[in-house]
């Protein structure tokens, strides 16, 4: 009989709850507040931590990832957040409700942190972000975040480069003071969002493999080297398949497609996960940003060659209203022509553009083709030469 | 020194007349208001309307389209237009201003006519279009056909299915009658939009190869079998990457790249012209509608073993508030899983999936592969499995 067992399923209690009955007709054994604590390769067993002993053929880890939080005086204080959860976000919401919030700060320029200033300012929460970076977003280009600044500067939330957090306290104007090494700041709210880190600890300690990126090793078929242990998810690697390197790319949709390659090998079928090719996009405020592949920096630690341009076309035809100001900007190895990164960002069309060129990272075409490719073409959806078409032929220039 | 000849600058009188300094430069000498009458191979000139001869090296042939008006009575009539070039767009926009129009009629309901329903519609013309066919837009699904169809409704514009015209003559509540197999039916100005042919007398006269199509035969460098002679655009063919054959797929971005090849060619560069997955959208109304490669039908003549699906699926995430019902149908080779064809229609999404589909049909990836291809996936842009995905695997089940 199939068990679920741990946190995941705690934090989707609400979610089980309404399906009970679809899990028991379907004979899984779902339990709730519990959690793994040891997992015996040997007996094939998992202890939990209501004392039980759960027996397995085949386990699978699913374990994710925890929230960093730094190790500062007052990070536990009432009004310090993290946002990895369901119940981190009802219990952000629920605050926000109750306790009459004026402003709010992010530590953490990401893509969560990003994301939480258009919620924040969106329930007029004034709102600031500081990162130890010079710049927000630094997956991207600084000629990108620059736009993603500017577009934070548009919608009145401040941005902090090269501030790092030193300690929390309670403050004078608001509830909160965060100092900083750049200064005092005062919020009712801190939400710290400067990363995350894969839960290994129930593999280590079964003696499983950790990669160089902290996260669970496994193969292609999502096997860790337990012949009866898998692991899916954030909390365990993946293949790039543009690096050629095992790494670690904690998103959902790549959970789930591993989640099932997982199932339908553990259920007696075959299947191997292909990979990806870092694919990901967030919505600031108006702006779209997306990015799939390596950047130059990536590029020439996995040995290739990289050549770089960044141009700036329209998302739409030019004749038509709105605003259409599409950047994008590609990567490709010098001496193969093959394309090895591309990000975008604009009020629309961004990840359109960014899913197209994912598809062509995928099967590692080149520039030369990616010049030329066939689109569905129409004035309210391109131009007729699209920004993918002049990027390529720009950066073609460079070979 | 290059020369350019004929309609289409003449066509676009205006555009040249801004940059005349610009031709002058470059030492091209702009010909307009002149017609090319007559090639001769041997001696390598081309005789003018005006009578002049000019000699070259290297000849292009760009003679485009025609729009096809049937031989029926009344088809000269004031009020009676095609849409092919910018004169008959300004010619209709100015007959539309100056005469009140109350009610149009559109007779062809390909993607021309649908998007001039929208066009008659916003500017306050009762709108009706007749097709032949039982639907609108045949390329697509007639399950795609009948969300189109529900647009045109939704707007108010209606659609007479099944119905020919046989005649125009003046009418009596408005200006012009429409007769057709169906009965009467009256309006003020009559779009012909039943598709277009290839200007290619100009070829067949000087003996250079038509294909099946009535398109002129060119190879990958644009080269008629006159090795002096280039043909480019909507009046030659172009390889059909998925069907593997030679067609005619008249359309402006691919006549773009067609003409950027055979200039390289000509400027004593060398570069070919990669092919086409016959990607194509239009919008009507607020409805997004798309397609690359091949149906059933073009499968099977092609000789692969078509299978297909449609499923229904949101172009974004299910819990963001708006219109988000997304349509994708793949259509592929049930012997290797090749995509062989993608449609999809949509208020959003819909271009964007195809022209991603596009990259694959390009490449001839596999529904295996397309099923778990990695996204720039957040909530705003798409579901955490993407219609596309979820496409590709409702299929792979028929292999």
């Amino acid at each position: 009989m199939p068990y679920y067992i741990g946190d995941v399923i705690k934090d989707s209690k609400n979610l089980v709850a309404r399906t009970p009955e679809k899990f028991r007709e379907t004979g899984v054994d779902v339990r709730l507040d519990v959690r793994a604590e040891k997992v015996d390769r040997d007996k094939q067993t998992v202890r939990l931590s209501d004392g039980t002993m759960v027996p397995y053929d085949s386990l699978v880890l699913g374990t994710g990832t925890t929230a960093f939080v730094p190790n500062a005086p007052g990070v536990g204080m009432e009004g310090v957040f993290v946002l990895k959860t369901l119940p981190d976000a009802i219990a952000i919401k629920s605050y926000l409700r109750e306790k009459q919030c004026r402003k709010a700060l992010i530590v953490g320029a990401g893509f969560i942190g990003l994301e939480m200033c258009e919620a924040l300012s969106g329930l007029n929460v004034a709102t600031e972000v500081i990162d130890l970076a010079a710049r927000p977003a630094t997956r991207w280009d600084p000629e990108f975040s620059k736009i993603i600044h500017e577009e934070l500067t548009r919608h009145e939330v401040g941005f902090s480069p090269n501030t790092g957090m030193s300690s929390i306290e309670a403050g004078k104007d608001y509830r909160l003071r965060l100092n900083t090494n750049s200064g005092v700041m005062e919020a009712d709210l801190i939400l710290i969002a400067i990363g995350i880190r894969p839960n290994a600890k129930l593999a280590v300690d079964a003696g499983l493999r950790i990669g160089k990126s902290g996260a669970i090793q496994v193969n292609f078929s999502q096997k860790t080297p337990d012949e009866n242990i898998y692991a899916v998810g954030d909390c365990c690697e993946v293949y790039h398949r543009v690096s050629r390197q095992w790494t670690h790319i904690p998103l959902g949709d790549v959970a789930n497609k591993q989640g099932r390659v997982a199932g339908i090998n553990v259920g007696g079928g075959s299947m191997i996960f292909p990979g990806v090719v870092g694919a990901q996009s967030f919505k600031v405020f108006d702006l779209g940003v997306a990015a799939a592949g390596i950047d130059e920096s990536e590029a020439k630690e996995s040995g290739y060659h990289p050549v770089s341009t960044i141009i700036w076309g329209d998302a739409i035809a030019r004749s038509l209203p709105g605003e259409k100001r599409l950047g994008i900007k590609m990567v490709a190895d010098r001496a193969t022509g093959m394309l090895l990164g591309a990000q975008a960002v604009g009020a629309r069309g961004a990840v359109e553009r960014i899913n197209t060129l994912s598809c062509a990272l995928w099967t590692g075409m080149r520039l030369e083709e990616i010049a030329y490719l066939d689109f569905a073409y129409a004035p309210p959806f391109s131009p007729a030469w699209d920004p993918i078409h002049i990027a390529a032929q720009q950066l073609l220039k460079q070979l």
